[in-house]
């Protein structure tokens, strides 16, 4: 129990990590519980907290690893459950909505993996329908690429629909995209660093793993089909992702702990770990319309998935992207890739839930959608047991002119 | 003319910017001029520079931007011309021997292009070999990739074998790579950074860039055929990038400007520019082996080829960059992609020099080479007119156990 005021999913078994500035207008690190923040600088200056916390982004405390991880949450858990503290504690709570929150830390490097194997299968259904869904090397590696970790924007940020060359019967014409898409996915933080030329066992993955955000990676369905051969996706993904303003610690993350879904066939050695490395994290999309703004109605849950049916777990993407001697850096992003289930209420995407512009999506404004359109808000939240994610939200603004 | 000793291809018309640590162990800005290397530690501390040249890497002044480029460039070449200014310069100078160079500016975005039209034509008829050797949307934007910011690698530093999954009939084997291989690019170094959501237009993409570098795109053949469907190259690509410790200002650059390529059909108005944005650089690729080095041979040249024949321009590939509305950030590096002509004696890479294995290159040491041993150092330089670009070394060195 805490003396603070708490909100579900804002209790003493989350406490994610914010940057906000503070009155100074320096920004500083701060910790939710409930519907207010603790201003580590705060905290620092009264030597109640380490150093760390101190800094104007998250990148000191991610870096200096797990026990000081595990030191920092049990200090601040300590201030927020001793009533003799709360006379020094509770004047450094600030309101979180009056917190203009920044993206978190400085993201260093970019990763976005395609470890659902419902979200693959759909899209190679939908693109190669003359070939088996999934690509041979599918269930031998979580497959993956790098994004642009310039463009990581956070929560709230506008998302103006980007321009591109998109595919026509006569040839690429350029144009705001007609295809814009959201994905639902999880990302994993990067703490610890880890040495070049030295790969990461499985089994140590998660001690380099500092939190969890959610993650909207937004797609440009057209500009992507006609660019992605033969180097991958670019353009159709690297003009916005956003995450959420809060990292939930790995340590929030652990009464969800559950093993990952059998593999078949066994992957390579090098992947293979016992015990539970996967989440159950209960995922939502949503969407509001410019007319649902206007009429007051919420947002409406699009889909409504779960985490832990993901093929392959964070620690065998960690091992996977450092087998080859490739380093982590403090700050690395990991998404998960779409986090789509089996059934069609579980898809991550509207490209998925649309069926590529087959079965466009009723919204209860009585409209249809089978990409976004400008106006459009989508929000992506998220339930690890009693501890929130999130949230991701974004509106489409029009394109340039 | 200059009182300090030039060399050729470092005189008063190259004057390139690395950075390494001081005799106070602190990194500095050093800037090379013959066998010789000014320290901007000390000449500011002098006030003889502006205060961006007290920094500890380029940072600051790549970001002050093109005025401020030409302004310190023209105070440098000053400080070198002038007999009188001799005395108070001349302490500053420190042989480049002595120096321990490092990485000269935090990478944010690197981005891989593949923008010569005879590199992706020899890889399409060797990858597949029954469908048009360019890919349909090639001639319409120039192609390009994420990579992994965080392992690009200055000059000098050893390139351990990655271990990776390999195709074999049997399925995926872990174990290291048995193709691996260099790429010759040209780098283009980001100064001033854009705004995110708009566009940097064709005409004003110049602008942006601080200088060049030649960069190595070492590659795992066998690891990237197998992980690069659906999603592009990653662990293939992902172990090491290496660059040149010495950026060439663009200034340095002017004198072998040329026009790009024709290109047919005309490209999209948002990549069509006037004027001369190709660069008549001549490169080389050398290799020595463990063997030439015991013998005391010289390295030898593998391929020479001219990087103005590449069909795409940087001003081109910054233009496409940012046309869906990312943005650009101090110590973004763009690769041009592989610099192959059309002769063989003109291709970029052991995969193509060697065309996938079938035709393995003759070396002076007696050996033949389809791929990189262990041992073996490639070197890459380059020559715009009388400017000297890298070296760019690396010797590779085998895998871990």
């Amino acid at each position: 129990m805490t003396w603070a005021e708490t909100t579900p999913g804002f209790g003493l078994d989350n406490l994610p990590y914010g940057v906000a500035p503070g009155p100074d207008g320096r920004d500083r690190i701060v910790v939710r519980i409930g519907d207010a923040a603790l201003d580590l600088a705060g905290l620092t200056a009264e030597e109640l907290v380490p150093p760390e916390c101190g800094a104007m982004d998250l990148v000191p405390l991610m870096a200096a690893g797990p026990e000081r991880w595990a030191e920092v949450r049990g200090i601040l858990r300590n201030l927020l459950v001793e009533e003799a503290n709360r006379p020094v504690v509770e004047p450094w709570l600030v309101p979180v909505d009056d917190l203009e929150l920044r993206l978190p830390f400085p993201v260093a490097d970019y990763v976005d993996f395609y470890s659902s194997e419902a979200h693959a299968t759909n899209v190679g259904r939908m693109f190669r329908p003359d070939d088996e869904p999934l690509l041979p090397n599918w269930r031998h590696l979580p497959v993956g690429y790098h994004g642009r970790a310039g463009t990581v924007v956070v929560s709230g940020t506008p998302i103006r629909r980007p321009v591109g060359q998109r595919p026509t019967d006569d040839g690429p014409s350029v144009g705001p995209t007609q295809r814009l898409d959201f994905e639902l996915e999880v990302g994993f933080v990067v703490g610890t660093a880890s040495s070049w030329g030295r790969p990461v066992p499985v089994d140590e993955a998660e001690g380099h793993l500092f939190g969890a955000v959610l993650l909207d990676d937004w797609s440009a369905r057209d500009i992507q089909a006609w660019e992605y051969r033969p180097l991958g996706p670019f353009l159709g993904k690297s003009f916005a992702t956003s995450i959420s303003a809060w990292v939930v610690p790995m340590a929030a993350l652990d009464p969800v702990r559950v093993a990952g879904p059998s593999q078949d066939p066994a992957p390579p050695e090098y992947l293979q770990s016992d015990g539970d490395h996967a989440f159950a994290i209960d995922v939502v999309a949503s969407i509001r319309t410019q007319a649902m703004r206007d009429r007051g109605d919420d947002a409406h849950a699009l889909t409504r998935t779960d985490f832990r049916d993901m093929y392959w777990t964070a620690a065998q993407q960690v091992a996977h992207l450092t087998v080859n001697g490739a380093s982590l850096r403090t700050g690395d992003l990991l998404g998960s890739g779409t986090v789509s289930g089996w059934d069609q209420a579980t898809y991550g995407s509207l490209l998925e839930l649309a069926w590529n512009g087959e079965h466009p999506v009723d919204l209860p404004d009585g409209s249809t959608r089978s990409f976004l359109e400008d106006g459009d808000e989508v929000i992506l939240t998220g339930w690890a047991g009693d501890v929130a994610l999130g949230p991701v939200a974004g509106t489409v603004v029009e394109a340039r002119a």
